[in-house]
């Protein structure tokens, strides 16, 4: 169903032509008088190709949808939360995940040190960048396939799961091959070639909120991936574009709890990349853990000053460690656990 | 100090202009020729005055302060949490502060009423609007002095702190009289004129941010209070406006430890303002006390469906002693106490 | 009229509260049930009290309103165009209206230099701040009280009627009597005290759109002042916050068209706090013109390097002089003249 | 260069840490104690590697750059205007440039229809979409190949140059033998994989800014382009995302000057996509020639209530007329011609 509000001025011709324009497309229009306008309801236009013609005629103010525009991804759709399995590690589940690692893969040494000490501090996957998305085409680009190896030799000696990004449509069935779960980022949070060949995989996704994408957006990005076959999407907050600059980007906290209202999928936050700073991934952290997320990316390197990428936001290990106990006790007060 | 990057292309009579000009203004500059660029420091500009000109000079690509515009409001001017004292509540120190109550002052069962409740569960100051600063002139504008009289009743009742809005600088001594901490709305975050009046009372103010507020003009909101005399300012992140319209606002969770990072003064968050959106009140409440807030202000009515202003986003009895309950456990994780 | 969507899965027992709700409310529901949610649409609720507690009852989704929230700043409530004459000007008629002068009022010669300067280039009135809200607590202020009598000497020197700034409630009498256009900014523009203060005076009032307002809030800060009494009021788009920080602010040349099918009320721009950039002046007042502006807001300075505030969006004298003929050919494209 | 400003009470250790990690990398810093801060410029830092390091180390408040981090772009490194030749048509130089047609290619008669109408108004180069970046998965996703070889064959009938999307790095050899140009979209701004792929092709780039994108980053998108070799590339100021929700998008009016004065590329303004109100569309149009572009993009269609998509962003063929006979005498006054 969807309604049209017609203009206060709105003529009874330019009324007749809507109602004659929604019987010609085999619709139902309801028509109720206002004190101030004329507002027609309309039934059966399933695939809203009637409201896209109907608000470019005259007399129209506007016209407004009842439903959601996405389906699958939808609380209404799937009551239950949607819980996925990886590596033995239950996602969107009672337990919180941890995913952890360097914001990119820059050598074995670097890779195998951070994958055993976020192992050692709890975590349960690793993260690490193959092909990096960089604004700059002068800055390092990762290392490619050379990069995907290192993570399936960490996965090898620490047993952990690790996911890893994709950054092109024809490298999705490369990727799939050594990742357990294929990241998608902010930047290419719309790239519908990309999320439709995501779709058709059969890995999981962890799809990051574009950091200019309302709710509604974002999940029709998860609706792109699952109307294509694949069921397995992740959700991540990471933080929106604000006019504030004191932090890389805002997190936008509410979201968790919003979309845990408005889909069925995991979601997850990512305190680095929405706060950029490292002495605010901790309380970040710990209040998206508070706001029911269910789980955790977060950047932990050995020696960020020796970073390619990202150095200001990854934690130290001993910061890792101790906001991992912390957040034991947390997920308990939350009703969940770690 | 201040630093100016000239332009590349710079001619030697533009830098030497500069420098002629800071040294007439009884500064000291210092050229560092770079491999692009020519930057010039600074010193001795105290009152910003050279720095506003020079902005004004051709061949100036842009000019960077290097000292933050606050001072008193500043971690660097005091080390130290302020703590403000209220009828026996140490605002800002170990333990977190609750504020609890109606958007407004409606009648006085309303408000003894749920003045109770708030009490009961464990709140320590009541709020409740007198003068409301409503978007509509057609809307319920508040009860005005009528109003400020209830507050003082169900203080006595209870034995609560009250904390009620002021919103317009003559009624800055009336609003005294009557209330233990004067709030500033985020409407009136920038009215300078209401920033001094209440910089001139011997009153806490607990002065809302902005919604189009960074963190820097936030926190020189509150040297406009401190530089009038009146140090105990309480500040509070009540989300800021961006794009994202399926909440009221924004919660900038990370302002909260940023804040305490750059200031010495006590942050709450007010977790209604910034969703709008009952269900979302607890969890927007918890992320707040675990990225470290010193105190919550949160919306409370027992009949919200009967409430003349914000009902949509207060919530109820019930919820608030479950919330209460679940801070209490939450504060301890985070090494406080309620 | 406003409409009710329920939630796809509200219960029979749910919807049929709202309809006694709404006949106990002495309105009218007017019930569609769509394929997959039902819809209520209401009608007689003229002071949306109904719609404030409906948002707040169990199993509905959004309550939307049919009618703008404003009335008398409407298109609809007012055909034509209001036009407002000051001094002999008619401010929203055919004639672009040119507002031009320093940021502040500084000094006798500062003042009636600059007076004299935009009068030969062909301006109409005079601008100048005597009351400046600053965001610093240590930055000029202004000159207050004499800042006004500057400006009446400049009236009485040059013919130009004079525009300042007002920004506290109690001196909106004070100003009244020196200035013919009271100016109300940005800051202060949901300063609902000052707004209902400007609407008791007998002078046009210039209220610049807050730059966090969006289009439907902006025009209800207009409709405090008519509801108030006061219906001579010019609208002014002066840029909104955003998350680009290459300008002070972003301009957002839409609002110019939009608002004038919106309202009846004269728009103006302000290129100099838009942009920020002395620069940038010229090619945005274009544009602003080109747009449909019916006046503009500029900052002029004879000696921009020694303003005491925002001297880098200032525009020379001769820029000004060249900036007027551009604009004399440009109305005349766009159907007015200048 | 870069700049260093270190925290007001940082340490001497700290200030030699910095400095002996500026030595060991080669360059040469140059020491500034100001009043409070003590500040560091490097010199010879050309690939920014040690900025990214010293942002993470102990005591350091900010780091700075000096220098744009874009070169091929920048109006430093190329000072005249780039010129563009597609088709016998100059874009970039004295002539405005307009590209107008539909939104989409949905069948042969709607494009050469359409094609005629926009060549017979003046239009240079004809746009249409084949593979179209939807935000519903089950929205009309463009015709693909058999839409481009339609746009070859008005081009055939009209003579008239065509545009037309590229969203896969895959396709972008299949689309540069239909199209004269290329066109980036706004959602693929940051798909770098996409402008490394373009940047290896031979035909001309019209890149729009990403709704989230700053200058600053959306010159480093056109940077990605020209570093991979192709240096004709075209920027559209298409509208950014903001608070403001009555039109589609915020046209950053100020954004074509700036542009200009930042880099020698040829700025265009896309009106249609920045309001999506088809009314909105020639205030708009008219406002950009006024700030400066190059050149317009202009959805046209002849039945826009049967378009598969944006069809209430469409202007009607006379709307066009119209509006292209007003911008002839508009392009004159701002020293251009049509």
């Amino acid at each position: 169903m969807m309604i049209v509000i017609m203009e206060k001025n709105a003529s009874i011709k330019q009324i007749q032509d809507i109602l004659q324009f929604v019987e010609d497309s085999a619709c139902t229009p309801h028509v109720s008088k206002g004190d101030e306008n004329t507002v027609i309801g309309i039934v059966g236009d399933e695939r809203g190709l009637v409201s896209d013609k109907i608000q470019t005629m005259s007399g129209v103010e506007k016209v407004i949808p009842t439903q959601k525009p996405y389906k699958l991804a939808s609380r209404e759709w799937k009551k239950d939360n949607t819980v996925i399995r990886v590596n033995g590690i239950e996602i969107g589940g009672n337990r919180i995940t941890i995913i952890a690692g360097p914001c990119g893969v820059e050598s074995e040494t670097q890779l195998l040190e951070i994958a055993q000490i976020v192992k050692d501090a709890g975590a349960h996957i690793l993260r690490g960048g193959a092909f990096k998305p960089r604004t700059s085409p002068y800055s390092f680009q990762g290392l490619g396939e050379r990069g995907l190896e290192l993570l399936a030799k960490a996965r090898e000696k620490t047993g952990l799961a690790v996911i890893t990004e994709v950054v092109n449509p024809s490298q999705v069935e490369l990727v799939a091959q050594y990742a357990d779960i294929l990241q998608i980022g902010a930047r290419n949070s719309q790239n519908f070639a990309l999320l439709q060949e995501a779709g058709k995989c059969n890995k999981p996704v962890f799809l990051k909120r574009g950091m200019m994408s309302n709710l509604e957006e974002y999940l029709m990005c998860a609706e792109y991936i699952m109307a294509n076959g694949n069921y397995n999407v992740i959700l991540c907050e990471r933080g929106i574009r604000t006019f504030e600059t004191s932090t890389r980007n805002t997190m936008d906290i509410s979201a968790i709890p919003m979309i845990k209202s408005l889909s069925h999928l995991p979601v997850f936050a990512d305190p680095s990349h929405a706060t950029g700073k490292r002495s605010l991934v901790p309380p970040v952290a710990r209040a998206a853990v508070a706001a029911g997320a269910d789980g955790l990316m977060i950047e932990v390197h050995n020696h960020p000053e020796k970073a390619l990428s990202d150095g200001a936001q990854a934690i130290l290990p001993e910061e890792f460690f101790a906001l991992m106990q912390n957040l034991k006790q947390l997920s308990v007060v939350v009703g969940r656990s770690l």
